[in-house]
């Protein structure tokens, strides 16, 4: 990975794009993952590379929906568990809930390598600091039972065809809420359908899982996942949510973005 | 490459994306370059996917400087040559230009990638219908003389540091006029700050290329040489132009997006 000086002003950005080039070259990803994630990058850009307060009121839902949620489950892709796989650990373990990779492009070599690295995080994430209101050991044993689900593809998602409808029959099949970061718009449709609470990241307002969502949370996925877990620290209510409005508070936002251009 | 339905609302968009993964594969393309064109796709998407009326006035003022110039020329990097190399090897033929491979990540291997690909699509453009005004002769001599620049590298583009500042001393050097889609910040500010007219094609309107060229053209590289070529043929005249108004035309049609949220 090249070295990106701290005082670079878009070294998040720069570091995000280093991990998941390197990440494509180790077969983690999907080939359309770089574009799609470039996609996010132009979206974020015009959000100012920074979760507004809007996006934190989403995550504050969804926090609360999770913890209020009987069987939840945190779906991960190659792309969310390449930038955010730690900070979904730790929201699993603060929830007590598995988290299940589950991919658009599913070969048994890439669900392999995505569940090691999934396993891996799990054991670096055991030894980190624990959360507020947690003791290390308390914390340690909650990671550790984050069940890393996906491999076992024994359920199944109704609704769509082919190697896409695989799942976890104890995770996704079984859920009642899925936060699913970066979810393409066929699955997330499948999802509500089933009667799912469906709570996605995905920086696109505009796109068919932003607007089929409950919760949209139109932000960054590391930048998120890392707030989720600081609100699921702080135990929110679930609201009364008007999702088009968060969607249409991104808008706003992007469309600011014309005021930097002199007249 | 994956068959796409003619039927697919997308399926230019997903064209190109198809176009561009194999040529990654063929090592065509920089690890980012991909990146790269996701963050085009999200821009484009907010444009509509179509040239703009404002875009299509840019095209028009783009042709007549460069017919306008005396030393013109079309500088091609990796993705515009997968995605418009065709277009640009037209426009060429038609201005009496040379095309100019000039690439950010540097190296001998895709440097020869490039322009032997290009001097395929030459022979291939030669045998094609030529544009009004032109018989099949002339047309075939006249794209048989386009050079194809770059290996040479015997130029510079003062103001840049290392392989970046490598240039052909036939083509950019001593050009006074340079048509550079997709270019990037640090190298279009050199080339203006050289005295070049700097045309330059770029879906994002924020960015400092787009900011620092003399005309931007907010439009996806292969539409806007199509049409590019279109207006070569009509040969229109150099206006006053206003390349800040361009700018805020592509961020109004962006921020219109929003409308498509139901309230």
């Amino acid at each position: 990975m090249r070295e990106i000086p701290d005082s670079h002003p878009r070294k998040a950005s720069l570091l995000a794009r280093a991990k998941l080039t390197e990440a494509a070259s180790q077969g983690l990803l999907a080939e359309s993952a770089l574009i799609a994630h470039g996609r996010g990058e132009a979206f974020d850009y015009l959000l100012g590379e920074k979760t507004s307060e809007s996006a934190s009121l989403a995550i504050r839902e969804t926090a609360a929906r999770l913890q209020n949620a009987e069987r939840p489950v945190i779906s991960l892709n190659g792309n969310t568990t390449v930038l955010a796989g730690e900070q979904a650990i730790m929201a699993a373990a603060i929830i007590g809930c598995p988290v299940e990779v589950n991919i658009y492009y599913r070969t048994p070599e890439r669900m392999k390598k995505l569940t090691s690295t999934l396993e891996e995080t799990r054991n670096k994430v055991s030894q980190m600091a624990p959360p507020t209101g947690w003791n290390s050991a308390q914390w340690h044993d909650s990671v550790k039972s984050v069940e890393v689900l996906g491999a076992d593809a024994d359920g199944r998602i109704e609704g769509l065809e082919g190697p896409r409808a695989i799942c976890s029959s104890r995770g996704i099949e079984a859920a009642d809420a899925v936060l699913v970061p970066l979810e393409d718009g066929d699955r997330c449709e499948a999802l509500v359908a089933l009667g799912k609470q469906v709570l996605v990241i995905d920086l696109n307002p505009l796109s068919r899982t932003a607007r089929m969502a409950h919760v949209t949370i139109v932000d960054e996925v590391s930048r998120a996942m890392t707030e989720l877990c600081s609100a699921l620290v702080e135990k929110p209510e679930i609201s009364q949510w008007d999702n088009g409005q968060a969607l249409r508070d991104a808008l706003v936002i992007m469309a600011q973005a014309s005021n930097q251009i002199p007249s």
